[in-house]
């Protein structure tokens, strides 16, 4: 699940640069998850690393490269956690499951996530890039699990390429109904009862 | 498909301010089919439908708020239109399926749903009672369609209920997907291809 991307790239690349921006990263998380998204500014992120916002803006040049970095980061997590280890290439459509699992237990960077990428079809959004290079490595990732597990075309007649696409739209799509109604969306159950569909195996 | 909503009232409700609403409606959707969801202004509209910018806000207080009008306006024409005259109740899983396709040749009007979507579920936002609203009906009006077809457990093993979220999931999540790379995603195809699976029919 490797992903390259030509935006929201560290200033520095020393050691301390970074150390700093993860810095950064961890109390923007922290922020979002106390006071949500819009509650997110670069002067509360500021005051709790103890930088100026110039000091903040020298590594992330904006807001939204700064949200874009948070959700980065938990790219990198989600790949490499629960997916067994750093750097982890192999997952399987239970590790996705559990993926949507988390995600209900985390509401408000489920929010920031559906929110930016709302605002990233936009024209010139600065998420655009991310979101569109974001689609392409999760399609192509669970496109070759579900390949690995079930064959080009699942016993379901679905083939694993239309598969990729249909589970990221689920995951996707219901994330808007959960926001809008937890109580409503049981979201891992019905992921769940979709993989079960697309794939066509019997558990 | 009938809905109540508490949100963008017409101000006024004699047949002129009516008229004049549903012009500003009209020519707000043009803008955005031209410019895109970044190029609806209020000072452009104003300009088209020769109003003074005060004149449109007199009708619709804020540019959420007209653009919620479009949207509100763009769900009475697709329950009355493609699902068989005016104030139409009823529709089937096919009618659905016309409305993906329907959608797919209007990429600037689902842009606007997408976004606005997007923002709704961050506090506050004006457009949040009418995605939760929405959400409600719309998951109703297809599960009542799911249940009158394929009975109340379908014939996949799936509720209409659950169906009724899926499907709306997943026509939610491939606009997003659709609208960062249409070349890529064959929205109707892949809907059809769901709720083939969704039902259990058999084509």
């Amino acid at each position: 699940m490797a992903h390259d991307s030509d935006t929201a790239r560290p200033v520095r690349h020393g050691s301390r640069g970074r150390a700093r921006r993860d810095e950064i990263l961890s109390v923007a998380l922290g922020v979002i998850a106390e006071n949500g998204y819009r509650g997110l500014t670069l002067g509360e992120v500021a005051k709790r690393v103890g930088l100026s916002q110039q000091g903040v803006l020298h590594y992330f040049p904006s807001k939204e490269e700064l949200l874009i970095g948070v959700l980065r980061q938990r790219d990198e997590w989600d790949v490499s956690a629960p997916f067994g280890g750093e750097n982890a290439v192999e997952f399987t459509v239970g590790d996705l499951e559990m993926l949507v699992e988390v995600n209900a237990a985390r509401p408000e960077i489920v929010r920031t996530f559906s929110a930016l990428l709302g605002e990233s079809i936009t024209e010139e959004h600065p998420a655009g890039p991310y979101f569109k290079d974001r689609y392409d490595w999760v399609r192509d990732s669970i496109e070759s699990t579900l390949r690995g597990e079930f064959g080009e075309t699942m016993p379901s007649g679905i083939t694993a390429a239309q598969g990729a696409i249909m589970l990221t739209a689920l995951m996707d799509g219901l994330q808007y109904q959960w926001l809008h109604d937890p109580e409503k969306i049981d979201m891992p159950e019905l992921f769940h009862g979709l993989t079960r569909l697309v794939t066509g195996r019997e558990s």
